[in-house]
């Protein structure tokens, strides 16, 4: 954790924030810090700031805050065929780490159905991964996340909405462009990434995406792992 | 498991090649593929081809393998602190998939010697996702592993044998120049790239790579956790 992110129910009504659990085991364990001291903190969603801490007790510690500047804001929305429930899980916090403004977990041919079903997608379950990955790189903006299950439906009614400014990429392994070269010189462009599931995209699919303004692009000729393949696309669209 | 790699002690004494296990197992039923049929095939640091299935009993077949051409020779040459042994385990396959000539893992001030009597660093540990990540990736060529606890003095006395040729990237968070910058056009150039522990590298170690010709320079204003920056690195690398 580089920065402590404060989530609206830490704040008290005196304006102090109580900060317990991992947090304050962190700050007091690992980054040995003590009362008077300051740390890097931010409001979830808000501005980045500092934090000093003003009491300490032996499971918790009191800091005020003090905002500063907004991060910046993100520009990229990913589209992401769910993949097995445990590689989800740990995607979550890297996914925040990496900077996407939304992402939209959906249901494809390839996709097992029962994977929905699993508690990788709660909310329990994906918001203290997403802020951990924001506390990893002092960001406070926390992706929005959608799922539907129903992939089909989804690409039929929801692809249009995408905004005519956005740059739409859908990562298909053999496509004659490559994200590396569609990703040159993107600096303040909006792009939506679609990633497909372990075997990739089905025809059907791969048309839907395409009637919707989506350019077939791949990774390479190596057909990584969905987990290394979100990471890679991610860090080439920088 | 996009193609099977086959090692040195599959193989028969009459040629045919013996496959058991996971990758029969997956072979029969993820591929569903039976006797008479081919599957893509490699020999360990050989050749691709493929392998015709000849035989199938209920936990082994037999396939005669056909050698077509090698596999593209790798560029890149990665150096990695130790990350948490955790980290390390899942970290060599993912490696592995993008693509690298040789990892050397070494120690580094921020890194717990502790780390260094994991078994994540035991060859009957890392081979076999090694091999992993190749056969997703229809690669054959294992990259080297060498191991140095003392970091201190493999980067005192062994970076000046990397040759000549090599553009020398040291990761370095808040470095002027980018990866980002430094990948542009690097199709065939050999690379050597450094990656340093969560913490960082610390001042004494950023001066000893840069005598021996290292280009600090930075995946950008976020500090990814060590998964996700090797990832992201070798990404650019491209």
């Amino acid at each position: 954790m580089n920065c402590l992110i404060i989530r609206p129910e830490d704040m008290r009504e005196d304006g102090l924030v109580d900060v317990s659990g991992a947090s304050f085991r962190h700050i007091r364990d690992v980054l040995k810090k003590t009362v008077g001291e300051t740390v890097c903190a931010g409001l979830l969603n808000g501005p980045l700031g500092e934090g000093r801490i003003i009491g300490m007790e032996y499971d918790a510690m009191q800091i005020v805050f003090t905002a500063g500047a907004m991060p910046d804001e993100q520009r990229i929305d990913l589209i992401l065929a769910m993949p097995r429930p445990k590689v989800m899980k740990r995607l979550w916090s890297a996914i925040a780490s990496l900077g996407v403004r939304s992402i939209t977990v959906i249901g494809a041919a390839r996709v097992e159905a029962c994977y929905f079903s699993s508690h990788a997608l709660d909310e329990a379950i994906y918001v203290p991964r997403l802020i951990e990955g924001l506390e990893q790189v002092r960001d406070t903006r926390l992706p929005e996340v959608r799922v539907f299950p129903d992939g089909a439906t989804f690409i039929k009614s929801h692809l249009e909405d995408i905004s005519e400014d956005s740059l739409k990429l859908l990562a298909h392994p053999g496509a004659s462009s490559t994200i590396r070269e569609q990703s040159q010189g993107l600096t303040n462009q909006r792009v939506t990434l679609a990633i497909g599931p372990e075997g990739g995209w089905v025809e059907d699919e791969v048309k839907t995406f395409a009637a919707a303004g989506f350019i077939p692009a791949t990774l390479g000729p190596r057909a990584l792992r969905t987990d290394t393949a979100v990471v890679a696309a991610l860090a080439l669209m920088g």
